[in-house]
C-alpha cells in the first residue's frame, strides 16, 4: 500500500498515481493500493479492509511523506493501531519516509545540481 | 532555494537539509539555502531577501512538495508576487514539484518495488 496525504485539487493525486502505476508494472503478481491520510478516498482503513477481503497475508504501508513529522509519527500509528487489533493475522509493516531513503534523496539533489547547471 | 513545508517536529527537517548539504557539496560555487512555508525559519521572504543582500542575479525556487496541492498552486505564488514586484532585477524562477520529475518518481517506484520483494 502506499499512502499519501491527500488534498482538495483532484490534480494533487496524478504523481501518487503515476508512481503506482509504475509500481504496478513492475511487480504485477501484488495488488497495489493508494490511500490517502485526508481529504482523498479510499481511507487508509478502507483500502486494509479491502486487501484483506483479497486475501492478503500481509500488507506494506509506503508512506509518500518526504519526512517524519507529525502526519507519520501521530496519525499513521494512531490509525494503524487498530487495524492491526482488528486483523490479527494480517501483519502490517511500516516503511521508512522518502527522506529517509537514500537513493530518493540523492534523485533529489542530483535534479536540483542538473536544473542549476 | 529549496522550499519545503515545515513543521513543529525539529526532527522533520532533517531529510531537507541532508539534500540542502548534497546540493551544496555539489554545487559548491552557488549559494543553496533552505526556506519554510510554515513553521520553521527562514521564510521564503526571508530567504531571498538575504540571497538578494549578498549579490544574487537570479533566484531558482525548487519546492520540496510531492505535488501541485494548494501550497505550490496557491500559498506560493501568492509569496512570490511581493518579492518579484520587490526584486525586478533579480529574477525568481518556480521548478516543477518532486512529483513531475520522472527521475525522482522512478527512484520513488524502485524503491518500493525493491522493498516488497
Amino acid at each position: 500500500m502506499l499512502f499519501a496525504h491527500g488534498a482538495r485539487d483532484p490534480e494533487w493525486a496524478l504523481p501518487f498515481l503515476a508512481i503506482r502505476d509504475a509500481v504496478r508494472r513492475q511487480r504485477p503478481e501484488n495488488p497495489i493500493v493508494l490511500a490517502f491520510l485526508e481529504l482523498m478516498q479510499p481511507t487508509l482503513e478502507a483500502a486494509v479492509a479491502e486487501l484483506v477481503a483479497e486475501g492478503a497475508s500481509s500488507i506494506m504501508v509506503f508512506p509518500l511523506f518526504m519526512a517524519q513529522g507529525g502526519h507519520l509519527k501521530g496519525d499513521l500509528p494512531r490509525l494503524l493501531e487498530p487495524l492491526r487489533a482488528g486483523y490479527p493475522n494480517v501483519p502490517i509493516a511500516l516503511e521508512a519516509a522518502l527522506g529517509d531513503v537514500p537513493e530518493i534523496t540523492n534523485a533529489i539533489a542530483s535534479w536540483v545540481v542538473q536544473r542549476s547547471e
